[in-house]
């Protein structure tokens, strides 16, 4: 075995963390001890919260701390084992974070088949991104056949299992992406009823269009001008669904509020926030049910792998908050 | 009779609502038709809604037209009648605007009895103000005994009751209100446990001192930097309810939205709107359980009322805007 290279936060990033928030670290491959096993990660997951555990103060689960190995979920191989629960060859979902090898003594691991489903999608629609977007829409969105459902961030990873659901449940589905090949892709590939461009053409425009009963609820997944112009067009009793805010994670002059929120009194409408970890002793029947659907085809899941092992990190997940990829963004360790 | 002088809407204003918004008419008193009587408006309601129906634009109710009699709540005697169900001599309320004399079918017209509180205490805790406070905090805040409630606006009409409401569900309560005075009159008259001058100190220390377990709900009158401040202070599931935005609706660059809104997914809170017209059934059992409270001892009501007739109804808003009022803020007519 060669040696173990490591993602480590180095400084806290004001705006985009770029190069000089990491080092890249190299240890000797750890020996698992009784009770543990080793894992080689195989693909790590990229995540537009990662930005957030990079900062300091309180939020939903502690930050990464200065000198840590960048917390990231990844998927792997068990090759050697101490543990009966986790033996070699097995392939598992883990947090063990930004590094090519992991010890573990099991907790909060879970063995996934290999056979049926490529590897990322483990990190993706049948991982924690599916789960969000199961959790989120289903449970906190509380969506009814007939309604409208709009979601930004369409062809990413969460939105575009979102829109899928929603379909399944018999929603009219509308999408926010940016760019006609995004827009393209979540209509023609994934079933959305309409996407909208938020980056050419007039969005308040276009969401009157395709959602002329207004909407009744809306995934949001990046904040910002989106969540503002979609707003004042809530269906009375609308739920927005606060899920992320990616063109404010890296906003050096702060987050900016939704000047739009009366629009929530206007319309006896609620914006509620979740976390999927809340759902927990869930997990298993929505991943059944998610599996089922791939299996049947009426849900297509879609990932983006980038190459270039732990150490093209940095460089990738640049690539996701400049929203290069379609679903979801994964590394090939 | 007199005339009948009524002030009516000329132009939608920008930013606070000047004189040259208004334009004072007078008109011969209205005789009533077949069905309908006379009413003599006694007390004029003064609302922070009031600057909303002035705009343009949808809103959970249309807006006041230019030249209309500008929309009030209004308690007042029948001086007329020829509608059996409102005979001469009994005070009613009724949406009729700020003038003198306006005729009326009875619609939306509700009789009450002038023996059992002052007449003014209809336009406040025993009239649209006290119905919102009520289904506000009970129905969108769900408030638990035990748990703590902050109130913006704590000395106003809606703050007031709210408050007052929290305390006999048996929650710590912790008014925020702008100037010494007031906070003094909301601990020490109103029974909140404390108050916080956002005008003087720091309004986020004192939260972190008065609510020490979090806020599990905020009933929101104000907007702008005090929900800013509250937001990041909700505890888990809490609730924001939003009732107004006072801080924001004069503001001539447009409303800010609040920028820790993602407090909201950090917490599992929500924050949701409501108009108080929707729950029109139950107002009679909720005006009942007040007028219960109010015999009690248990629910103070507080007017300011300000001199003048209709025609101070100009300056009597800008009094409004101005936070000078305590409690409900009337204009005898």
């Amino acid at each position: 075995m060669t040696d173990n290279t490591q993602v480590r936060l180095a400084r806290r990033p004001s705006g985009l963390p770029t190069d000089e928030v990491w080092d890249i670290t190299t240890e000797p491959v750890p020996e698992p001890g009784e009770g543990q096993f080793l894992l080689r990660t195989e693909y790590v997951s990229l995540d537009p919260a990662m930005r957030g555990w990079m900062n300091e103060g309180r939020s939903y689960i502690p930050p990464v701390q200065i000198g840590e190995v960048m917390r990231a979920g990844v998927v792997g191989e068990v090759v050697a084992s101490r543990n009966d629960r986790f033996p070699e060859g097995a392939h598992v979902v883990a947090m063990t974070g930004v590094q090519e090898y992991a010890v573990s003594d099991g907790k909060g691991v879970q063995i996934v088949p290999a056979d049926a489903a490529p590897l990322p999608t483990y990190l993706g629609t049948l991982g924690m991104t599916g789960l969000t977007a199961y959790f989120g829409l289903l449970e906190v969105g509380q969506p009814k056949a007939g309604e409208t459902v709009v979601v930004s961030g369409a062809a990413g990873a969460t939105g575009s299992v979102v829109g899928q659901i929603a379909k399944i449940k018999g929603c009219r589905v509308v999408g926010i992406a940016g760019g006609e090949d995004k827009c393209r892709m979540v209509v023609e590939e994934l079933g959305f009823d309409a996407c909208l461009d938020y980056k050419s053409g007039d969005l308040k425009a276009g969401l009157r269009r395709e959602a002329p009963d207004r909407v009744d609820v809306y995934f949001d997944n990046v904040g910002g001008e989106v969540l503002d112009t979609v707003l004042p067009g809530m269906a009375m009793h609308g739920r927005v669904v606060l899920c992320g805010a990616i063109s404010q994670y890296n906003a050096d002059g702060g987050m900016t509020g939704p000047s739009n929120y009366m629009s929530l009194l206007v319309n006896r409408a609620r914006m509620e926030g979740f976390v999927v970890f809340d759902f927990a002793d869930r997990y298993g029947e929505a991943l059944k049910e998610m599996a089922g659907w791939l299996a049947e085809g009426k849900l297509q899941s879609r990932e983006t792998v980038v190459e270039g092992g732990v150490r093209a990190f940095p460089e990738a997940l640049l690539k996701l908050f400049a929203g290069e990829n379609t679903g979801k963004l994964v590394l090939k360790a």
